[in-house]
């Protein structure tokens, strides 16, 4: 197979270890206008070569584009348009309405795979890439009913060798559920962040006191901007919504508090216990 | 040394194991009102007998109380006049200050030293006692000179056989800065676990998107509200202000989203990448 890879960081690198090691790609060509980051992928012997759209897309057997979204959808449709009849492109973006929404007129439209692998750390650029990153994790392809047989195959192919489960649903319903359950998160780590900056001016005492489950909590919020401004920008709608719901509770505790309403208080905070049943399962199918 | 544990829950059962084990206890006497964790605690070999107050207190050498702190608070100052005159009494919780002003003119106030090691998981009661909790963790001593050099000097020699570094502050100061790095950590936690149940009803839903960073954003959602409720309500001033600045900062965040402030929003998101030279330097020194 020959791959090519637009956009070798995180998530661009970790699936070319992959598919470089498992023999699938018999080639990997990426396409990276960040020329350190290009240098470096490289180096780091996660690309075979460095190439262009023009020369690399049209002989491509499968095209995965992890830039940051806002690249993403500036690129789909030129991008589509390069491909060989055979050539599978895919997304690996953690926006989907917006994307396909460029595209879905587009004559190759069947050539064309929306993907989310659901996973990532909070570091960025091709050294940031690992092995086993994806592994166990789920794996959202949207709208499959607009992609060609073999072009979907081809995409699971690539998913389920990286060790994930494919979930399908439509552009929709994943751009409002990935909201509630990821983008919130990383919104309430960076804001954490900022808050705790803010207040205490001096890094040493936060370095001090941080022991107390503050690490975990925040450590989003050393994501990315570049990647996850555009995410948040391109899924207004639905985080602007879980924004406004995680505000309106966060201001139902603080009444709750500052009214000394204890049992109030006490019944919100048993409620939240509910998430130990959602991860204590996530743990089980960890084992 | 006769040492009695008040509460042997995740923080007093832990205690306990390190103690015993290092040989620093040559009896360990819980004190438990819940029956269920006191057997518990005695089946797990956390203590060696259970006792009562008035029984157990004038003879012990240390008192460590790590019960929930509205009950530390109820049972500071009994403990305390039921010391023998050798006694050190010591508390293990989250807040100070309101714990402190109930003994301040206590005549055995210098028996006593408020101490705070912060070092914890999500999980309580008896069964979640563990070792190496404390290493490598800080602990805080409030309002050093207001106890006795001998009994300040057996709380140290404890904290640092649990493997804390000891940190000195006064209680007033103690509960501000933990209101910023660990009860908002915990808040916003919590609240983020009942805003995304609250709208992904089915929770399968969240457990097959989960892996996109919520896990580890939302595990303190988990943690016990019997500990906590009486930590937010006893330091309500600080965490209110915590809460608020927090608030303030996520409709800042949300505005500049709304109004398609691109370059705000970038803003907002690198300045908490500052957060990241913190993180960094803790996990420095862990290695």
């Amino acid at each position: 197979m020959n791959v090519v890879i637009v956009g070798v960081g995180l998530i661009g690198g970790s699936v070319a270890l992959e598919l470089k090691e498992s023999g699938f790609a018999t080639t990997i060509t990426g396409i990276e206008t960040d020329s350190e980051n290009a240098a470096q992928a490289l180096k780091l012997g996660l690309v075979d070569r460095l190439g262009t759209l023009e020369e690399s897309i049209p002989k491509a057997d499968l095209v995965v584009i992890s830039t940051p979204v806002n690249i993403i959808e500036e690129m789909i449709s030129p991008i589509l348009s390069l491909a060989g009849p055979q050539t599978t492109v895919s997304d690996f973006g953690s926006t989907k309405e917006s994307i396909t929404s460029h595209i879905s007129k587009h004559p190759k439209r069947e050539q064309y795979v929306p993907a989310h692998p659901m996973a990532g750390t909070e570091n960025s650029g091709p050294q940031a890439a690992i092995k086993n990153l994806f592994r166990g994790k789920t794996a959202v392809i949207c709208d499959r009913d607009q992609s060609g047989k073999q072009h979907l195959q081809a995409v699971e192919k690539v998913l389920k060798l990286l060790g994930m489960r494919c979930l399908y649903m439509n552009s929709k319903e994943h751009d409002r559920h990935v909201a509630f359950v990821s983008h919130l998160s990383h919104i309430s780590s960076f804001i954490l962040a900022n808050t705790v900056l803010d207040i205490e001016r001096d890094t040493a005492t936060i370095f001090d006191l941080a022991s107390g489950g503050f690490e975990s909590t925040v450590r989003l919020g050393k994501s990315s901007p570049e990647m996850w401004a555009p995410i948040f920008e391109q899924n207004k709608k639905n985080v602007l919504e879980a924004l406004e719901a995680y505000i309106r509770h966060l201001e139902k505790f603080r009444n709750s508090l500052s009214k000394e309403n204890t049992s109030e208080t006490r019944s919100i905070l048993s409620q939240a216990n509910g998430i130990r049943r959602v991860l204590d399962s996530i743990n089980k199918g960890k084992t």
